[in-house]
């Protein structure tokens, strides 16, 4: 099992955003391409793989490979799909998912709450890897069965954020020597993932 | 220099497409996503990088990294430099390039007149790499110095692209064990090269 934490730091929490507008709604674009990159191959899905998008101190919508329907590539059918799962959050309780859309669960969790479901979810094995510009390269890093990968949206992670990862993370690792998008970092360590094992120059 | 060329099946090359409805616009969101994975770092440009994008029999738009502004990393700014290309195109007249935008450029050029142009506009180095899941795999492949990186949109190479490359291609090589779409797969191949010398797991 792959699993991709997103942390959100200007994300709407509220369903009252413009599908025409994702850029100026805090960025929702970028998380929009961070699940589809989690989560799409072509005309195939990643079953095994697992996303979450943590908005705001106590929103999170979970995206689950397995049974995800209705998922497009693009960045506009994937907004409406967390607008509808903040639609739904608004009625959420407690920590309690709630079914947004097939595969698209909605709850009342903070970044905390979030890792620790995500640990639970998997092998005890599971390795939180924070990815960051500042880590060692992933390449030194045998790859991991269960990997949890730690990523935060156009923003850098907030001290808090910075601090429940260096008390929880296992590695912290660059994916190259450019700083990349989100997006394109999932898509990087996917593909670290697919080709282990591979001799290369 | 890296560069990409993207053929597009089913992309409009009228500009009379909604911006609300890539995907039902020939997937213009595949190119859109396309263009960015090729020029996008995080905060930065890939000024090192081109890709062109072949839509239809005579219609091709290519993007300067050196030269390219209002590049955003979202897909509806990205299918409206394309349609402001599409407009010019109206009025471009042979192989002359018109320039839409600062850095985006169109010419009545198809897939051989712009293979043709990719190769004279690099050193004699250059090596036209196919992209398809029936390749070899890239990690047998030594990073080449000046790549031409070929691929298709959401469909297969028709037959006459195919026989072109066949003739023209040097290389034809898949990423991974797991077929991408285009767009990832773009970002997979900077990767590679990004960390060419990286010893790995």
């Amino acid at each position: 099992m792959r699993q991709f934490l997103v942390l959100a730091h200007d994300a709407p929490t509220e369903p009252d955003f413009s599908l025409d507008g994702l850029p100026g709604a805090g960025r929702l674009d970028v998380l929009c391409r961070c699940v589809t990159s989690a989560l799409l191959l072509s005309h195939d899905i990643r079953e095994d793989s697992r996303v979450w998008l943590v908005l705001g101190d106590s929103c999170s919508v979970r995206f689950e490979g397995s049974d995800i329907r209705r998922l497009n590539p693009d960045e506009r059918s994937t907004a409406a799909l967390i607008r509808g799962a903040l639609e739904e959050h608004e009625e959420a309780i407690g920590h309690m998912d709630a079914e947004s859309s097939p595969g698209v669960f909605v709850s009342r969790r903070g970044v905390e709450e979030v890792l620790e479901e995500m640990k639970e979810q998997t092998s005890a094995e599971n390795t939180v890897v924070t990815l960051h510009e500042e880590g060692t390269p992933i390449t030194d890093l045998d790859p991991p069965t269960d990997p949890i990968f730690v990523l935060s949206d156009h923003r850098d992670f907030i001290e808090h954020e910075a601090d429940l990862l260096a008390e929880e993370g296992d590695e912290r690792v660059r994916l190259g020597s450019e700083r990349l998008h989100a997006n394109h970092a999932i898509t990087v360590a996917h593909n670290y993932l697919d080709t282990a094992g591979f001799e290369r120059y």
